[in-house]
């Protein structure tokens, strides 16, 4: 998932961190190290560690004795920082404990990471020669022969039917930009990953080593055979438009941008609920989007498929405006579909009166007086990553339902919540392609997973880890398509294969 | 694994195919079915159905009943049979028996294949916050970030460093010809599930959707940075060669086009350990080699790289000879290698007193009187997949030592025993690049397997289960890639990672 990037310079007038309260810092186990030191023998230095990381701000995990002599112990103390110069101060405070000497600092997220986080696994036995004659030559050769007289089969017989490709050109990895295919590795890796743990899909990560538009629609085109769908990930806006659109043209399996379209769904599935908390309705509300990028695109779409009435974009150039000469192509197009009177106006004047802010935009780039000059029953959903549009818990001052990408506060719009359970119903549907009408059924179905007994201001999501999120989105998402024959592929007939 | 199939049009002259002696079926679990059938209640029809199977030459694996009611039994049969015709005379013989009911057959190796035979998993927990802050978002962040100032430690924190990619087009797959990119996933997942269970490499299938060599080499480019190697797979000559010289050039990870280079290596350490029974050796031998395809030209290149004196080779035209004006390309070049007298002749008149006789061409092509005529101690390899060149018992009469692809005799050349080893000793040693030191390290590595004590001439290469076969071929290349520092890729000085 990556964050738009196009706001990093946004206006400083725009900008409103210095007047974030200071606070302690936030301990993130991301942030997690352990630290190998030597202790001397006196009993009350491990009481000493501690304290020193405490002291310094660090959270300890756990405490291990890795050995003990008659001289002293060797300790690895594995505690939490916030940030990187944070562990560094912890280090410090750790050196400067008397009668402890820091030996090694490790990192375990970087440890996590030795040797990447997926791998492949069989599914079938190969331990005797009956199993190799099965599995690979001589008796594969009928399965490919009969493959080759039924493609339709290739989705049953092949790992096709349960497979993604994550596809980047490594151009906008979360909010670093351009790193290009290799530094992209692992964020494809834990996507994957998250496939599989949250949809039991098998995808595997595709780092292209071009950002010439045609040649990756080319290279997907030609590796698609093997998979059963497309996940784009982390490729740059507006150059992500047209891929997508020109590989939904060409191929036969569907085609998903999630930094666009899961995005999306769990912010339409996030403001349905918040709609019902504050009780208004879709088609009546004002509402605000910041940020003209890939996100924002997608969720304009959303909104207007799902019926919403008014919708005005803001970004740097600020409301965006058919009549602004400074737009071009995709960012123009927006602008039309959704400004037809041309109002023009900063982010503050957008947001007077209006009922909705939904930010993909930049860090602090709105201002709290903005979310004061909304109406009441306010909803603000900042989710630029890493850091929000505003800080979520001062606009909770004005607004009354407050959603963000933060993992430490209620309602986390979190992609997770969505392109699992996607992928799932499009394979499990055999599908295609994907439709409009499936994202929308995919939001619905999330939405409706909290309970109206459950429903309140800060609960309008399910948590990333209840398991009802991701099949209630398959089930939604396969019921769409199966409704539609065209989009789902054909099977050979009961009994033309001996299964 | 590819078979050669230019001779598959091969002279009728040149076929024996008559007389060939007739014998019973020989059954294999690569055709075994479960036939489904209804029973009364007769307590010898259990006795009935297996006499039915056995009297229809096939091979009763397994008799289960699945329920037993007062009017009868539901049993389910499992048999072996010789081929698809077989299997069917197996089932009819079933249906001929009195008081039996077929009522479903299923052909066991389509039922291995449903869903695919490999799948992806997550090496890291993701069942709490912490795991996902570490794996995925935020702290995956920091290591994208220390892989775009450091891309040499791409091979240690993403799979890249234990990942190869199994490239075909679909083109050559297995002795089937041309079947296209999907109906090949079947062959390319088996593979992958090789390397898993004989070098736990992590390997994927990637079947592209063309033929044209710019397009194939361009697209393994760019997919390359995920990978730490390339494994080419069936695709047809002469265009493999290109593609391979082409990919070696550009790329930073170690290019193998198996079916030329892993079944060279297992012929070679063949060879080797052949020469030993026989007393022979390599620089004084003369050797016949059947097939100037991808296999033939590439086990002509090792043979002369380990020392081979005198090799020529026969395929369609005759005796490859520079003269030939029929020849062009790599069939030209193979002739001007190898055979600068110009010797011009047919299969039997090429093998008058020749020690070897390796063939990687097509059924059914070595007379029987073309064995006769070798010199004394002749060693036979026909190799042709799925029928050898000369049924290889037959040329036990005449030749001293046979081995051949046939896994129901002994010496069975198999590439299982090097490719898995080869990709081993690339990943461990972060080779860059193959050269032809390693592919010949791997095959004295792999010959030398066979112990003094062990060998004769139904023992001269191991078992494909053998694990010393994979660890022998692994360590041999490894020490040949770290030998060659340009070969190899750098790391990171120690330090520059947290870990």
């Amino acid at each position: 998932m990556s964050t738009d990037t196009h706001l990093s310079s946004a206006p400083a007038a725009a900008t409103d961190s210095a007047a974030v309260p200071a606070r302690g810092p936030v301990t993130s186990a991301s942030y997690s190290i352990t630290v190998r030191l030597n202790a001397n023998g006196d009993p009350a230095s491990i009481g000493r560690i501690a304290t020193a990381v405490g002291s310094a701000g660090g959270a300890v995990t756990a405490i291990d004795v890795v050995e003990s002599r008659s001289d002293g112990l060797t300790v690895d103390v594995t505690c939490s920082a916030a940030d990187a110069g944070h562990s560094e101060e912890v280090v410090e405070a750790l050196r400067a404990v008397e009668g402890v000497t820091v030996r090694k600092v490790s990192d375990r997220t970087f440890l996590l990471h030795l040797g990447g986080k997926i791998e492949v696994a069989s599914k079938v036995p190969l331990r005797t020669r009956d199993d190799l004659s099965m599995a690979y030559t001589p008796g594969v050769a009928r399965v490919c022969l009969a493959l080759a007289d039924h493609p339709e089969d290739v989705r049953r017989l092949t790992i096709k039917g349960n497979t993604v490709a994550v596809v980047t050109d490594g151009s906008a990895v979360l909010g670093l930009g351009d790193i290009g295919p290799g530094a992209a590795m692992p964020v494809m890796e834990g996507k994957a990953a998250l496939f599989k743990r949250f949809a039991d899909i098998d995808a595997w990560p595709i780092c292209l080593d071009t950002q010439d538009v045609d040649e990756i629609v080319r290279t997907v085109e030609l590796i698609a055979p093997g998979f059963g769908g497309i996940n784009l990930e982390d490729i740059s806006a507006p150059r992500c438009f047209e891929i997508e659109a020109r590989l939904r043209e060409k191929l036969d399996i569907p085609v998903f941008h999630d930094d666009q379209h899961g995005t999306a769904i769990v912010a339409l599935a996030a403001l349905k609920n918040a709609l019902r908390v504050v009780d208004k309705k879709l088609a009546e509300v004002r509402i605000v989007v910041a940020g003209g990028g890939a996100a924002g695109t997608a969720i304009v779409s959303l909104l207007v498929e799902a019926g919403a009435g008014q919708v005005l974009v803001w970004d740097r150039e600020g409301i965006l405006s058919p009549d602004d000469d400074r737009l071009s192509g995709a960012k123009l197009e927006l602008a039309q579909r959704t400004n037809p009177a041309c109002r023009r106006g900063d982010l503050t004047e957008a947001l007077v009166g209006a009922d909705v802010f939904i930010g993909v935009s930049a860090g602090n780039v709105l201002p709290i007086e903005a979310v004061a000059g909304m109406a009441e029953g306010a909803i603000v959903f900042p989710m630029a990553n890493p850091t929000p549009e505003i800080d979520p818990t001062r606009a909770a001052q004005y607004a009354a339902v407050v959603a963000s990408g933060r993992s430490d506060l209620p309602n986390q719009i979190n992609n997770v919540l969505a392109f699992p359970g996607v992928f799932r119903g499009l394979l499990d549907a055999r599908a295609k392609e994907i439709r409009p009408g499936m994202l929308l059924a995919a939001a619905d179905a999330l939405a409706a997973v909290v309970r109206d007994d459950q429903l309140n201001a800060n609960y309008i999501i399910p948590s990333v880890f209840d398991s009802a999120a991701t099949e209630a989105v398959a089930h939604a998402v396969a019921e769409s398509a199966r409704a539609i024959p065209e989009a789902t592929a054909d099977v050979s007939e009961d009994g033309t294969l001996p299964l």
